[in-house]
């Protein structure tokens, strides 16, 4: 869909409702917290422009019968990387990244600009690259990829134009990715249906590796993808998000169970001792660190540390985040000039967690 | 509160969709759907007697600060026990057992006078039996504790008057179970607020010999309880539910997860890699027979076995259960005398994870 901007879908949708005005510096612009009309949520329009949502990409929980029900044609397959998603474009002069949620990012616009080269905008500037900024140093959400040791680095993993819908076809993508020396996640290369096996093979030893899983993308006009995952995803997301168990619905954890339970079913791997200790420790292991420090100060919180390349980029970070997550939950606690960067350090707590902990230290009784 | 029956709140509960007519045989009843001024959920009205609801019954997750904050005097403690709870009375001449929801049940009803000596109802006909049915061959839930080895047996933890909304007090119920010979859990004697460790101990105990947890009933007229239960409860839940992982919000599982986490921290236990690997297996063991069990026969189900007295009781019991759970979802497999029992077997299916297993190994994409 090629719309002109500004776009009336947005007009339309901030008079129901579906759309918010926000404003970033000098910038406003509108986000659209739903679907509408053929637009995923998430969507941004600037002043004389506008970028699509990132869609949402559905999930296949079994290989074989997944790829051959879902895919009319050869399909490429991706690294899947754990970290946020950003759309990075230039307008007016300027580089911005706006999150899945359609929020301008301070912290990735602060710092896209050393994480890639960006002349490729100089040839294609109506470009939005999607990309994942990943690793331990994220403002966002805590862990990241085993091959990102510290700080962030960024993978553009598809290509979008302003004013339109879809995605450019993979080969198109790889050639600019490549041309313009564009950071991207492993490619896989090009696979059937039948190649369920050598697809298998692959994915076994990704989660030997510590790795996430894959998105595979058909190699056609309607440019399906969907997403599989591995043993280690399921493990690694229980880890990382039990430490706040209650944050989240608990569907999130069991729909992890069963993803890893059928992946192990169809890779034919063992169901034993060691996969059920890694399981139990990634529910228990962080969430005991919880109750020690609930214990120790009172509240469950995460300590963030993030770089950026200046200090009014960590300022309107913090004010970004402040206002998103509220002045109670996130308090800052430094920000110092290291080397070439400002490092900004913050905690952001656990409110649903902490309130639980509180009631029930205090010997609540709670109706199940 | 007691009240004449028939009780007007039934009425005003039936006008108001709060209150729903039910029939079992000859007998007419009216049940409430939820609690509705002051009575709670699963009080029934017969035509000339009510009987309160079994009010539902906090927990606390921290024993030391639990007990403080929750009771004004000494209380006594009794093991809890997983079964499913009745309700007995006799009633124009005729033992009735009712569900926690309030449905006549006829496998309870069929076997509570081989269950326990009933003349307790000569000298005190306005009695009601508080129990929990439990065993391996009870018709409602898998599983059960570790000292019924067979069948079900019966264990009566609280009287209450029909008409009347309330329990008797702890030594008067006492008195009478041991008058009359009824069946009682076990009971750990009396505590106060300052008794903690030695309930800390007690509940450790409990807890090796794999037994739930304890009850705990303020010795005073306002007869305030609470739950406590162990570790071993926690990873039992989660190991009898985690095969029908999606037919349960996932809230049931961290809460339990939660729950066993604070369990141990208290209890100073260790957070060892045999606990990792039991909560671990508790996940898993019984959720990968399911997904064997749907390979093999294109369903998940659970083939239950219980015994009656009488033939009718058995095809009275599969009539209600039809009726509340549809007779797509449940089949009987057999019904056969043996000795001096009735022996009925039935598959109950569980439709959620079947729904979501055909559709994955379909092949279908899932957007999360």
């Amino acid at each position: 869909m090629t719309l002109p901007s500004p776009n009336p879908i947005f007009a339309e949708a901030l008079e129901r409702g579906k759309a918010r005005r926000e404003r970033s510096g000098a910038l406003e612009y509108l986000r659209l917290v739903d679907d509408f009309r053929g637009l995923a949520k998430g969507s941004v329009q600037l002043p004389d422009r506008w970028i699509a949502g990132y869609p949402r990409i559905g999930r296949i929980y079994r290989l074989e019968q997944g790829i051959r029900q879902q895919f009319e044609a050869p399909f490429w397959a991706e690294e899947k990387i754990d970290g946020f998603n950003v759309r990075i474009v230039r307008y007016q002069g300027e580089i911005l990244a706006f999150t899945r949620s359609g929020y301008l990012c301070p912290f990735s616009t602060d710092r896209v600009p050393e994480l890639m080269p960006l002349d490729i905008f100089d040839q294609h500037p109506d470009l939005v690259l999607c990309a994942e900024i990943a690793g331990p140093e994220n403002p966002y959400t805590e862990g990241g990829p085993v091959f990102v040791p510290e700080d962030v680095q960024a993978f553009v993993f598809d290509l979008m134009r302003a004013d339109q819908t879809g995605f450019l076809p993979v080969p198109q993508k790889m050639a600019l990715t490549d041309r313009f020396g564009l950071p991207t996640p492993r490619g896989y290369g090009r696979f059937t249906t039948g190649d369920w096996s050598q697809l298998g093979a692959l994915l076994n030893r990704l989660d030997g590796e510590g790795r996430e899983g894959v998105v595979l993308k058909e190699d056609s006009t309607r440019n399906r993808r969907v997403k599989y995952v591995t043993r280690f995803s399921g493990i690694y997301d229980v880890w990382i998000r039990a430490s706040d168990v209650v944050e989240l619905p608990g569907d999130f954890f069991t729909g992890r169970v069963l993803r890893l339970a059928l992946f192990v079913d169809e890779a034919g791997m063992p169901h034993d001792a060691g996969l059920s200790r890694d399981l139990g420790n990634a529910f228990l292991e962080r969430l005991f660190e919880s109750v020690e420090k609930f214990k120790r100060d009172g509240r469950v919180y995460h300590t963030f540390r993030c770089r950026f390349r200046s200090q009014e980029g960590a300022e309107a970070f913090m004010e970004h985040i402040h206002r998103i997550l509220g002045h109670t939950y996130v308090v800052q606690r430094g920000l110092e000039a290291r080397g070439r960067h400002w490092v900004l350090t913050f905690d952001k707590e656990v409110p649903k967690l902490t309130g639980l902990l509180h009631q029930l230290f205090q010997g609540a009784a709670v109706v199940d």
